[in-house]
């Protein structure tokens, strides 16, 4: 094995997420996981006018350095991808390693930056400067959180498309009904079946903010049957997601395979 | 069996739902769901004006179209349902066929188009219109999601009646008792007890909108025990539904007989 | 047994639930359901002041005639209950059942009636007529959900008066916090931790009307905490109440005891 | 042992949490719980301006009497400790006691009494005033309810950790994508994303008090998806917590070990 090899062998493990014992990689990664933590926090602070008006050079440098970081860390990947068998071919496998999901998360957490360079639109380029949240995702390498709720959707996706199904029938169903009753009463609250739709996902889930609601007796009475009837409708999924996330902890803690939804073993 | 016989037997089979391998009822079926999705899209879009305007005639093409298909296939099912063994009689089994379930749905899917003639009232055609979004209700042939739905609050269906009577009485009982607190500070907010009753179903489901509290101490009190007390109440369907929901899925995915609220085998 | 006291048993039968295949006692019982069942919608109708100036004299007249039947029912009760062994005694055997709960529940159904004539303050009246929505309490002879509730109620007792202690210790303490979070910015919003408590209840039973809610940092963060950490506390009940009435239910359809969560054979 | 020690040893006794048939550490332990339970009110009834005013001196002197038996009690215990083997050495074995979390309860139960006199700032004073309410933590020595809760909160810290994870991503998230969609509409409601993290955890909760909701198209979609998607993520921990609470009482009442989510024997 060459000289050259080893050392982008070496290079590949310390990207890597680390094996038990290798300090070099542990490093790397608690220092991205910092810098990924870093710059959550940078958008969110750089959104506060005051601080972004104050602070406005140390935020540009701290993203140069970040997106410099992120970029050498993509680059020293796809570069040294090749030191794993299957991805050995150094063109074709180094294609196939691009396009993993992984990947795409890593460059989708730069792209952002060099793309601003080619808008001028400030809107757009404010958008891109936003979708540096994204590089959250790039967690997903480290974090089991993200894994074990994968697993979770996966396992329970059935159940889920078929709530789904049911609320969007029920949003749908409320949302003409309330529009015939209140269309009349409160044009510029239920102009349309949209605007009466998103009265319907504000009731259903409870949350209620008050910009409409119906005034009508008719329109109270409807209300309030979909209140009463849909509201269960809208928690389904939460049930079906909670037993589906305790047992999945459950299965992790214990090894052993248990009933799906009180935890006892079959 | 003569050739007219054969004909209608073929008919019937590409009408009904697709056996496997049915190519011809497979399209079918496929462009009868096509149908009734593109009908709820056009009654939602068609209720924005500034849409409504624009490509009126579009939707009164449109809703032409769908009216003569949905029409064609309700009358085919009636002319061929007499080639199945239950429903031979010309006369007896085809009336015996038009006040099954299904068809009733079939038939209320286009009524109300040719009902808009009679009427002139435009706030009963706009209804009629409206009414049109129960064209939904065909998928029931289609779709498994009702079936299970049926299923599920036939199962729990004692449960339910329960914890609505509860519901209904938890209702009077606050109402009347916040009428009393409320409807002499707020007598435009609470003038009778149906008003209180909004307030307790909007209260009481967590929506609360805002649109009417209790100002007056003794209000707040009964209000705020009512709430922690009452709110528990409201979510009990959840729960049962929720449970018998999983539960039903569980019994789909495994053929197998399996305890009514944890999915363990019994 | 002498023809009186033929009589009084025949009457106290009469009166009592009805056993299978006693038709007058059956018929006895439908009309005090369906007269309790008018009071209460007379009670929220009369609370409509049109309906209350239209139909004035039918309300009143109803009245009287509920009243009139109800005494009827109870002074017959009183007087047939010695058909009863263990009421046998004609004095002590009497009280002992005028102070059995169901008897004290019929007493309170009447009652209002005859003090509205003593009092002579308007509000106590409107009170006293108010109280007649309790006449529904007299279902519970008949009811089965109010024994069931009962029932869920006793069994879970220790389970609900914890997470109430929790309840009000979460409401004393972050009402405390809000207090001096928002007393400042808000004098008239919070003026007290008695406000500040309406608030909390209000925004943990997630009902949130929008009346008060917290307007500097402080108060939104510590806002934002207790929500997310609270309303999982006021949720409890609900749990734990849906558990054990599910459970309770499971017993009833089958006899056989079960485990108390997940209706399970034991 | 010489007098002086049996005194201690007594007087530690009495102070302790009563040894069934220790009728004078019952009545002690009474004394100081109804003292707690004063102290609580007390405070609430204080922020009260009318009540504060009229009612100043008593509030005073309640206040110096607490203190002063709270201060006792605690020097009494200090005192007292080494009559305990593991506390016996009269100084390291006092100091280890010291530092016990409860000592320190019963130490900050008083602390801010005396601090009062060292600050002038009447917000500081306030602000130590009100600290009186943790004085309820006084109750842990007493309390099974405490213990309970603790324990489920260990039992379940890592499935609560991870739920806990994910709301705190969903929120940035949800939050990022607010702020795009509503800040040039709203700039005064949406100004930067810690504002929308106010909006998220409104919204996530289902709370909705209504001071901020999206109201353009784009923002009322993200809400809505957010709602419905994020509002099952929030009610995670109450799932979780309430399984884990019902288990532990099982477990209380029946000794034997159970299924850690059906209460179930395994």
């Amino acid at each position: 094995m060459s000289k050259r090899m080893v050392i982008r062998k070496r290079i590949w493990e310390i990207i890597e997420v680390a094996k038990p014992g290798d300090t070099a990689s542990k490093v790397f990664d608690f220092f991205i996981l910092a810098l990924i933590f870093l710059n959550v926090v940078a958008v969110i602070l750089e959104s506060v006018e005051a601080l972004e008006r104050r602070f406005h050079l140390a935020f540009e440098v701290f993203e140069l350095f970040s997106v410099a970081v992120f970029s050498l860390e993509y680059v020293a990947r796809i570069w040294s991808c090749v030191s794993l068998p299957q991805y050995a071919k150094p063109l074709t496998g180094r294609l196939r390693f691009i396009f993993k999901p992984l990947s795409i998360i890593d460059l989708v957490a730069v792209l952002p930056f060099y793309l601003s360079f080619v808008s001028v639109d400030l809107r757009v380029i404010r958008m891109l400067r936003l979708l540096r949240i994204f590089r959250v995702a790039k967690l997903t390498r480290y974090s089991s959180v993200m894994r074990l709720f994968g697993r979770v959707f996966k396992d329970k996706k059935e159940e889920l498309a078929l709530t789904f199904m049911l609320m969007l029938g029920l949003i749908i169903l409320v949302s003409s009904l309330m529009y015939f009753a209140e269309h009349e009463a409160q044009p510029d609250k239920f102009p349309d079946i949209p605007s009466a739709m998103w009265w319907s996902v504000v009731t259903l889930t409870t949350v209620g903010y008050g910009d409409i609601y119906p005034v009508t007796t008719l329109g109270k009475v409807l209300a309030g049957l979909s209140a009463i009837l849909g509201v269960g409708m809208f928690a389904l999924p939460t049930g079906i997601l909670g037993a589906s996330f305790v047992e999945e902890i459950q299965k992790q803690k214990a090894g052993r395979k248990c009933c799906p939804h009180c935890g006892g073993e079959l």
